[in-house]
């Protein structure tokens, strides 16, 4: 929908095989999701639980709505929340998703397990947020090479960012503060956390090679 | 993505709200039905086996990738087998998938029902290529009024269907047989099926009163 000819360093579907097609990918990728979840070998109720997981961060209330809601803004002057609330409802609930999903195949999500649910659902708030706004800062700073898609494509298309909004420098500190939120967030899971604090340390290492203060 | 500004006699989602959300509703209605079929006051193991119906319906071995195969023949010669399997892909298996899901609420799918569930295959089977040969013959046949959407696209845009493969007379005979055959196929089942079967007779009477015998 950005109408970009590249992603991760190759054409994009709309581009190589047409826009009927790529519509018809989407949907026919997201239709195996849905597929693969009912056919884990787990008991029904945890794939269920998957499934709404999965269906609730895609939904008007997830990932559609907040996609929908970044389109409905280009060209605007808006308030920062507003991006922030289009953050959290695109790339912020398909992170959170991710997140608890791994958790849900092998932890119900019960009062015994409350704690645990919080934090992973603090860090993925505070990372999925992150993700956006280095998403944001690079776009304005690093080349096609390092995005793997054409940069410059939000200030081309008048689309109000937390990079335009915030500043470059507010919002790459900002994005550093969220990272460590996160970090702070399952520091109490002790070794069991490790994967989710390596994702971390990636990005954290990420905006500070692409994005060096000024 | 046959670009009809019509459909049950409103104009469609891309031309009143663009087609960027004409995409993304399509997307989230998508999602918003796997999250129906996940929160029914069922068994986790019903749910699961409705998600996984409706997944292979619209999959890439269903609808998606019947609606992919329809646009690949645009403007071809093809033999009429090649237009029944796009058929039963596309409409076929989301009739299929409609019929067996009603039954997946209440009757498993088990060795003691193989009957029912095989009676009710072979009925969805031919009411779902009927449906689609119908829909060919109206194209070529019925005003606007009547299909709520425009007529004799099928033509303009050089669309290999039933109709034009079979003749029209030819294709409407083979949809009579059809709605007998799936008629047939369900008359073991007693009362049971009567809502099925009046879907039948609606089809029936709606064909003899579109498309009347030349």
């Amino acid at each position: 929908m950005d109408n970009d000819v590249l992603r991760r360093g190759f054409p994009t579907v709309h581009v190589k095989f047409g826009e009927a097609t790529a519509i018809l990918v989407g949907d026919a990728l997201q239709a195996h999701a849905f597929l693969t979840l009912a056919s884990l070998d787990a008991p029904g109720d945890n794939r269920i639980a998957l499934v709404r997981e999965l269906a609730q961060a895609v939904s008007a209330e997830g990932a559609a709505g907040g996609q929908a809601m970044d389109l409905s803004l280009v060209g605007k002057h808006v308030e920062l929340d507003r991006i922030l609330v289009m953050h959290r409802m695109k790339c912020g609930a398909l992170v959170r998703a991710s997140v608890r999903m791994g958790a849900l195949c092998g932890i119900a999500e019960d009062a015994a397990h409350a704690a645990l649910y919080c934090a992973l659902d603090r860090y993925s708030a505070c990372f999925g947020l992150a993700l956006q706004v280095i998403d944001d800062i690079l776009d304005a700073t690093a080349d096609t090479a390092t995005l793997g898609k054409t940069p410059g494509k939000d200030a081309a298309a008048r689309k109000p960012t937390c990079a335009s909004i915030m500043g470059l420098q507010a919002a790459r500190q900002f994005a550093l503060d969220l990272l460590r939120d996160a970090g702070e967030a399952i520091a109490p899971l002790g070794p069991r956390a490790e994967r989710l604090s390596q994702l971390l340390q990636r990005a954290n290492a990420y905006l500070l090679k692409h994005a060096p203060c000024a």
